[in-house]
């Protein structure tokens, strides 16, 4: 696949949940790297870098995709053009490797947290989430899932179809029956675009008010994050920019036609980090209090590197 | 309209809003009596009761419905069929008269509660809160309206136009949205389906976590209910029963063929009083909590009567 | 059985629980009413007021004795010995039906708040509340019930043993594991020696943790208490007396003989209104918030009559 | 004294308390009607409902002011200037005699919540609190009080005085340091200025910041108002409006000349009903959320009369 | 003593506490150590493995148990049967002197917490905490105890007898009546059995309602813990799992023959970090949210041995 | 300027604000160290220890005092006075440089936090806080500030005058008006004295209840605290101790001659972490629970030097 065709599908969220997101950006920026015909490794070095800028304004909350092209351009370095595309092919390849190793590090850890017989409920589409859930299924627990329908791109229905193949049965439910459902729930399970230094976890609209629903009820709520997604630049006082996405994904705006009627469509919301139970993290369970020992500590590893 | 066709339009929710459904059943009952062709003043109750027992399956949560029934049926009393038929016509024009008044009357008082600039928060298609916050436009006030599109069936849509057909300036939100935008909220201002007898708020599923989300943020809840709605039988211990609507409102079942997915559509849910600021009805403004005394009040006057 | 007996056995708490304790004491008095060797009326009166007090003086806290002693020392009036003695007969006999009647009201109108498939707790030993939770098991609903040991004199063993007669499943655990088991509850159904004027309810030693507990986890709380268990005396100002009973209950004191260690045995506490979300009396179902309206409406009706 | 002096005393906060402006508010209006020269009954109540009229202009929050002459001025009627004359002076001397009875009342009723050895927090100055702490002391219990300075006026120092004066030890500190001595407080006492239809209570500016330190410490507020402190407007939904007064009344605004700072003094603010345990009224004990029914069971009252 | 022997002790629970389960069974495997008759070094190791494995299997839920063993197991190497008694009767020696020494780091750190006047409440019986108290009572602080007696196996008795030893006055209520003393208290001061990665605390079961109750009422929660009981293991998802023991150590199950009541009796309960103030380590004071650090800092340690 | 006079200044409060003070100490000690006259480098030593000495026992609370006097001294070494000297010198020209740089810093992380429309809330007078605020002002951002005047001391006048004179529109209130004015802000910015090792952060009397306030209404609260403020006593149990000011700071104590009033006068109190949404030092934006970290990170660093 292209850039283009990446960067466009990332854009339409044809290619959803920021961890797909980042592994398909590095691979189609490796595809790239490969095709790129340049005279001069200055020259090849900046299509390499227009390519990764295209991909990484795509979303700009996706803290995971800006993480994950840095990585791979720092080391996209060389005298000659094929020293630069063989260590940027090798960089994306353990990219992809390591991202998907946290995630199925993360379900073994996180499905320790899920018991037999228990009710989840789970928000969006979260792959280390679902990947959580159908591991503590395949250790033979009983378990059924509540799936929100996650308004407006439902990607809820993704994820009950998800669950359910793998054999995990799913009631499916409107965003707005969260509390209504909470009561009956053992543990909320989701996943995380972006943790930021103070705990904060930026994740679809909503999660907010799932967790506050399972803080209200005593529910425990259980964040899947893989280390990239810990936002260095948020404690350096940055604010994740919360992306405001086209109204028409929520209804024909036409239908107010002459009418003061403004739709607003943010995509993410900030989860306050007493509301989270604890972050599942490739490094072990962790409160979100921990979050900046976490960013700290992925800081250090890749000064050692 | 026949009996038939309204009770369908009430079950399809062509017909929505516990005030309106009210009105609209008993409108249909009147019409129904005029029509009857009986020999007996027996048969023609009888008839009568059947009709009204039609109209009052169409949605069981509704204590609203079932209120306004019972109180006409009860005035349908005579000594031949005109009497009987007199006194039901009478008995419908006067409800119709005296619910219209109430909804003026709550909007009069409800609207004191708005201050010029206030952000406001609706969820749901509720008369009576529409009615209060156009007021509080209409005395002079600049407001601003949060709509959410209210899942499955979007009576935000309907909200929204209704609202800015009258000059307000409204936002349509997602429902998940709710706590993102809570924070530039002033004030709250729903309806209510019933109001039980220890001050819970049964109303359009999602009202409980809009609450709570409000509540979390210090920002006030208004709920305007007609006394009508607030319910005998909950202080006989009734737990208002939650309708459960077909699913195919939610998502076409059929895409999850052969999937164990399920899909929940309760319409309802309860908020507890604490969440909610102050209840206005056509008596003046009380704290939910001292629904009892409400209910108490209303048994009181039809004593009188 | 004389005076001396039941005033001794409600002292020892061989007689325990409101309700009962106020039945027999008023019982003792009619038994001793009609064996009272007096001269005249007034000598007749005067034994019969001794035999209130010691009856009354058994249990500072119980509100329920004193308003039940009252009231019928209240009905025994007459010109002549005979005549007193009817009066006294008759009131007793009343309150004892209207008493029982009451737990039969409360119970049936309570049950309806009980679901198929509810887990219960309970704490101490309430008549009304173990009735109101065998009413919901014979009218077919499967329900488990966590009692409480209830410390220092093991009444849940009794509450443990009435309900597995009747064929209600238990579950006995220690008072300090209800936050344990909390999450596992659907609702929490009690007793209560006095219901206040601001809708504190003093209960045994306990009470306001478990619904401190249950409140943390959204669990709804239940109160099960007649109408002459609602203290005017709170409404004037009265601080409900907390008794202390024997250390002995507790412990054997002579184990730290010659130690400064003290044992503290409060028999109640006050359970905020704010942890309660109904009060299920004779009347019907209200909010705690309410009591000072139901403490109202007996003084009207206690003047009607 | 005459209006023109008192009407200025209430304004310039020389005479200070809601119960006492309303006082002697009356006092001065007596007075005037004593000396105005009228030809006719009708001059003579135009000139009377101007005096009553200019001293209600005085502080538009006030409304007890407001209740007490409205009362007075219904019961000012008659066939001649001297029967008017005379209802007047009688209504303003029993109106007296009632409010300072209801203090007496409060203050024994709320004293019995006071233990002895506690210690008690009060924030501005109150008649009702100050006199049921003083009854408290003299009942004999050691009792200790904490006072607040109440800035912009510095009432707490004439609380200070007042409770030192009758024996009862004082600890003057700083607005800003309740939260700070909260946890050695074991009961916060306060007066009113008005009792909203919902439970609200609107008091010298602070006091809603007390009461939330309280609540969070788990300490009990209890609130003593006369019964005509609550407002039958607000249950018409009119909002409390909250007096600004002179911001010299903080600072010499001069000290900020040519900079854009802008001094905001607003005189009271709404505390919530969850935050107040009780409000100890004339008649007895009520949680704040049975405001209503205090409102109603007044307005009975004076319809008898 | 024997392994046997220590293990049937630590099964009945004559050897309690956290810390002293921990020591007693290393000097049971010292004991072991010396007297075990073996050829080779091979059947040595497996002999002591053996004694290690039966000691371990006595408390599931004891982290420092087997944190302990394996430490003294993971020390037991050499090439001759001599060197390896001789090292591990060392790291034996050290451990129990290093788990003494941090004992009375935490008391003279934690003791600074505790002010003179203080009112403390403890559940249960910690070597730890105990220590605490008592070190800021030979500080010259005056202060008082409440103890609970802990409800099924009475370490409040032993807690009580202790601390009075010392010269602490004591006072012993039970544990249904924490929440009833909680306002006169200034400090909780507790133990730890095991604190997981996430900061929650795994402790006698009723100490979470413990806690709960004093945050209600802004009391501070001390932990004293030290470093062993902090878990990797948590660190890594393993759930921390409760030991139920045997029914009849709370009741006579033979009372209820023949009815379904069951006797559920749980060891320990959790709880949640939000409710505790501080944790006292040898290392310092810390927020409980930073237990996943302690652990970091440990393993660190242990790693540069 | 003498060390007399700095100390004179620093008692008197002259000097205000814990960054200014530690900076003018250091100073004072530089310029007390250019001028003493010593035989020895041991004499000098001691006179050099003995105004560090004056200095730091100005202000028991300060921690930053303390630590800036401790650091300097600590590299005040050598063989001669003239290496002493020079050294010490050097170290205070270092930490001066030091502690501004980092106020810049936090100043520029922090004031991305601060988005454009915003209305802040300050209390007291925070050097970090201000440059904060002022530097988001400078970004074009429009802003408007709520200052208390921070009784006794009037610190607010101050702050309003210094925002103002930036350009900073400012609304000056009493502290009783917070919480009234609470759901008008959107960020709370404060400074620190000091941050304790569990998150605790202690700063002028009042400051906890601001945080209260904005955290009842889900307002963020921004602390901005360099990493000297971050107090490594009390992560060894150390309790940071109030300072009590002199009564007449408050009033006149002469008014309550004869009377038992005692004016209460402590100058900080401590805000709970869980009010706090984040602290901004230098080295980024962290939860305060992860303040053990902050000291650990510290620690390290001057190990390295």
């Amino acid at each position: 696949v292209s850039i283009e065709e990446t960067a466009s599908n990332i854009k339409d969220m044809e290619i959803r949940g920021a961890g797909k997101i980042a592994r398909c950006a590095v691979i189609a920026l490796k595809e790239h790297a490969l095709n790129i015909d340049a005279d001069t490794p200055e020259l090849y070095l900046k299509a390499l870098g227009e390519g990764s800028a295209e991909l990484k304004n795509t979303r700009p909350t996706a803290v995971s995709l800006s993480n994950a092209l840095s990585h791979v351009m720092h080391k996209a370095r060389g005298e000659t053009i094929d020293e630069i595309k063989d260590n940027l092919v090798k960089a994306v390849d353990d990219f992809v490797e390591t991202s998907i190793g946290a995630i199925e590090r993360i379900a073994t850890i996180g499905s320790h947290r899920i018991a037999d017989g228990d009710v989840i409920l789970t928000h969006c589409n979260s792959t280390a989430a679902i990947r959580t859930i159908v591991k503590a299924h395949e250790d033979g627990k009983q378990i059924r899932v509540y799936a929100t329908e996650t308004r407006p791109r439902h990607q809820g229905y993704i994820t009950a179809r998800a669950l359910a193949e793998k054999g995990v049965p799913v009631m499916l439910i409107v965003d707005a029956a969260v509390r209504f459902f909470m009561q009956k729930v053992d543990i909320v399970i989701i996943g995380a675009d972006t943790v930021a230094s103070n705990g904060v976890v930026i994740n679809k609209i909503g999660t907010s008010q799932v967790a506050l629903a399972a803080s209200e009820a005593r529910v425990p709520v259980l964040v899947c994050a893989e280390g990239y997604k810990f936002s260095r630049e948020t404690a350096m006082g940055r604010i994740v920019e919360i992306e405001e996405r086209n109204p028409s994904e929520i209804v024909d705006i036409t239908e107010f036609e002459g009418l003061d009627v403004e739709v607003k469509n943010p995509v993410f919301d900030q989860t306050p980090p007493r509301y989270i139970d604890s972050i599942v993290t490739e490094l072990g369970v962790i409160s979100p209090f921990a979050a900046y020992e976490v960013i700290r500590k992925f800081e250090e590893e890749s000064k050692d590197v």
